[in-house]
């Protein structure tokens, strides 16, 4: 039997290459190896106040996304988190046996209580709650994630041990299945590639968009003029040359090197090529953008199957309570 | 237009004269002049993590003597917390606008965990959260308060208010309707009257029993010959005379500082008393228990009704919340 595979995104609208390259071509790749819940978590963006107004149009040009890079409704379960009410509900129930101590210490939770002292709510505390309803009302066996969600997987194995002591050994103990995903950095060179700081390119951008995004972008600050000769080792086009061109590497370095290519012509060979990477995504796209319809029914018969699986634990985890 | 009192009560079984005088009379003459919404908290009971294992059993008990007392299904909602799982919907998109700060001053917080830090979980800083989701759920006008819960309701107001500037005004502020319920001590003459203290006399006590408990309750502690003249104004049983028997308590009272009548004859009285104002509730209590299929179909109908109303305050919260 397939291992079942759990992750949550937050609803950050189109996706950028950062995205692609971090996240969903992991996600993609699972689908052949696990059975995969993949949800849009529309309530862990509520932990942090972000601007949420846009919160159903970040849905939506997220989940088309996601169905145009391969994510795929027959094989996976794709749904947005609030659409199963269950989670809530298992929020509020592990919060009964989770010590605020272990929450207070999670590093980002330092972090964020550091850097928005005004803003810390008993929501942001309890995100790694949360965090953990998601995972373990699926009873998933593995979640996929980076060397810093590391923290937040071994609490949620805690609470699921901490449960079993209390009451019963209704949760499997997650898994962790550390990725080593690339560091995307955006165009500014310095900063990973995120649509908050507007750094970024969208794998939906159009081929003008995406030379034109690039045009602007940091490259190596000592080549002031086209004669200057580059280092391509310390250039941000070129390492994302690496992702999309990467048998012209070797070629582009040497021709930065030596001055035989400028950072203009060096930027719009990697638009060129991120244009025809991305050219079939970008088909596929436009395709699943027009039928909104298709994408309605995909996130309610997401939810519909989240559902039923996250009734059975509830139905458990309310008998081991003492609440049925 | 009535307006809408909620108020909960957590599981404890069977009912005391504690509960009885203190909250449960004021419940049923409450029936009158609102709309009433009682529930049966169990899910509060998970935060302090109390003996849980009997629950179900505790809220039959309760329920039964709820109905006996004159708690009507047709005037009132009466339902069990966690039937309606809206409230821990609620319970967790209000810990997003809810500062940590606020729930880690609230005095009862501050005195529980002094009592048991070693069981200060992430729920139990959440309570007046809880609470909120409780009262605001209904949208209820009003609330029946000692003056001890005052500033759970000030929180839920201050709620009701985030909520309001950060999103939408969808609920009304809960008014306190602060009830002066008599103090009733316990048979140990010193505590408050309470099931796990064992100091109580239960409702639905048979005559024999009640005249038994009572054989053993603290009395004046200087009088400990027959012949002894007593203290009536540092009595127990005299101040329980007071709630059941109010006409003959000159005549006790001159009868104890005389040594005319002596602590047996007075507590056999008492019972007396008791028994008679407890003796329409017994019969009554009787028939109900005896029909396990009405009292859960008052719950079932109590949990419908009170869903209906949750489902539309929830509908509006997550619209407000960019959930819809």
């Amino acid at each position: 039997m397939k291992g079942r595979v759990f992750s949550g995104a937050r609803p950050t609208g189109k996706q950028h290459i950062g995205n692609y390259l971090g996240a969903i071509q992991n996600y993609v790749k699972l689908q052949e190896e696990y059975e995969c819940i993949y949800c849009i978590v529309d309530i862990h963006s509520l932990t942090t106040m972000e601007d949420v107004s846009n919160m159903q149009g970040n849905i939506h040009e997220m989940i088309v996304d996601w169905l145009a890079a391969g994510l795929d409704p027959d094989k996976s379960v794709l749904f947005v988190q609030s659409h199963v009410p269950e989670v809530m509900e298992l929020h509020t129930l592990l919060s009964m046996v989770t010590p605020l101590g272990w929450l207070l210490r999670v590093p980002t939770f330092k972090e964020k209580a550091r850097m928005q002292p005004q803003n810390v709510n008993y929501g942001l505390v309890g995100y790694p709650v949360l965090m953990t309803s998601d995972i373990v009302l699926y009873k998933a066996d593995a979640v996929p994630v980076g060397e810093d969600q590391l923290p937040h997987l071994e609490l949620a194995r805690e609470i699921v041990r901490r449960f079993k002591d209390m009451f019963s050994p209704v949760f499997p103990e997650p898994q962790a299945r550390v990725t080593s995903s690339p560091l995307v950095l955006g165009l500014d060179g310095v900063n990973k590639m995120s649509k908050s700081l507007d750094n970024q390119v969208d794998m939906a951008a159009t081929p003008e968009e995406t030379e034109k995004r690039l045009k602007a972008a940091y490259t190596d600050p000592q080549r002031r003029y086209r004669s200057d000769p580059g280092r391509p080792e310390i250039c941000n086009i070129y390492k994302l040359h690496g992702f999309f061109d990467p048998e012209n590497m070797a070629d582009i370095a040497e021709r930065c090197r030596s001055a035989r290519i400028g950072c203009v012509e060096c930027k719009k060979m990697l638009a060129q090529a991120i244009n025809t990477t991305l050219q079939p995504f970008r088909e596929k796209r436009a395709d699943i953008a027009a039928n909104p319809e298709y994408v309605k029914e995909v996130l309610d018969d997401g939810a519909r199957r989240a559902r039923i699986m996250a009734g059975e634990t509830l139905g458990e985890v309310k008998e081991a309570m003492h609440l049925l």
